[in-house]
């Protein structure tokens, strides 16, 4: 596609694996494929654990933890998708790609074929860089 | 004002909500309104009941709630104002708005009517992201 | 350096102080400059305790305290260095410079000579807004 050299670049490095912060990468993830962003997901450090085959159950935010069902009910009540379904919506419509970054995956022993279909790949932070450059990047 | 396409933009998602991170909130709004730039926040997650008119008792990070008390005494003694007055300083003398997530409004049932007069208005993330479009944007 | 005048910029607003945020930190700031940038790394609230010379320990994020056994072991396996050594590189290998925060300086009664050597100056966050203007920024 010729026009997506002049797509404007949205990246998103997920370092924290609280629950909780799943919620702003799906939004803001659909919300920016939607506008036409090309959208780069980075995930690192314990978050990597929500992405994989094995299920793992992750952590609430400590402080907020008692007010993780009044959350769940509010989704409920707005009909608000889960935060994978979110992605997978944004991969339908937009330029999304989820990278896992190989230092943390090395450290946790996790290959690629340990990943959940969503990661498109296994890199280095300096190829994510790459990707990023000249767009907007936030660090959740 | 013809000049403020020429402005740059600094945009601040705010999602965490533990009382620590309003810090930065206000310090970097204001220094970023005072510099001339054009300052979004988006205030969303938890962060959204710091900017009720019904007051809510936001938990400070739990790791360093020891050092409340040392931090609050640290900006008594620098005179540093509170991030409210902060916000409200810096909405003063540059082009500072606060958006509140129209999402995390509706899962928390809070309408425009429910947030301090400091909220300018109540919009969705896609929305966000446009208002922010070529400038600096963070995730606190 | 009339080349400096290209170079993209990589900004880290290093705030949270929980030992885990330090190894993004340095793979990060190690990784673009390798790639060339201008890394500025702006530290401030608790995460300046983490730059005196007097040593601070300090806490691991809660949430996964009980994983930081298993993310050393990983280091260890993977020979990767900890941040601090990554920073001295980073410094080394490019355009890397370490800024306090001022205010919170100020706030925790700490001078210029009571950080470490790493430490290039104590400056406000205007200051650092006008060094990151036009680049990336990240916010830790």
């Amino acid at each position: 596609m010729a026009e997506s050299n002049t797509k404007p670049k949205f990246s998103i490095i997920l370092f924290s694996g609280t629950a909780d912060k799943f919620l702003p990468l799906g939004v803001l993830s659909d919300a920016a494929a939607a506008m036409g962003y090309e959208v780069g997901i980075f995930i690192t450090g314990f978050a990597l654990l929500g992405f994989t085959k094995e299920k793992h159950t992750l952590p609430f935010s400590f402080e907020f933890k008692d007010m993780a069902p009044m959350l769940e009910q509010g989704m409920k009540a707005t009909n608000t998708k889960g935060w994978y379904e979110m992605i997978k919506e944004a991969k339908e419509i937009g330029d999304v790609k989820v990278h896992a970054c190989s230092l943390t995956a090395a450290m946790f022993n996790l290959k690629k074929e340990d990943f959940d279909p969503i990661v498109d790949d296994v890199v280095g932070a300096a190829s994510f860089l790459q990707l990023s450059e000249g767009g907007q990047v936030i660090f959740i």
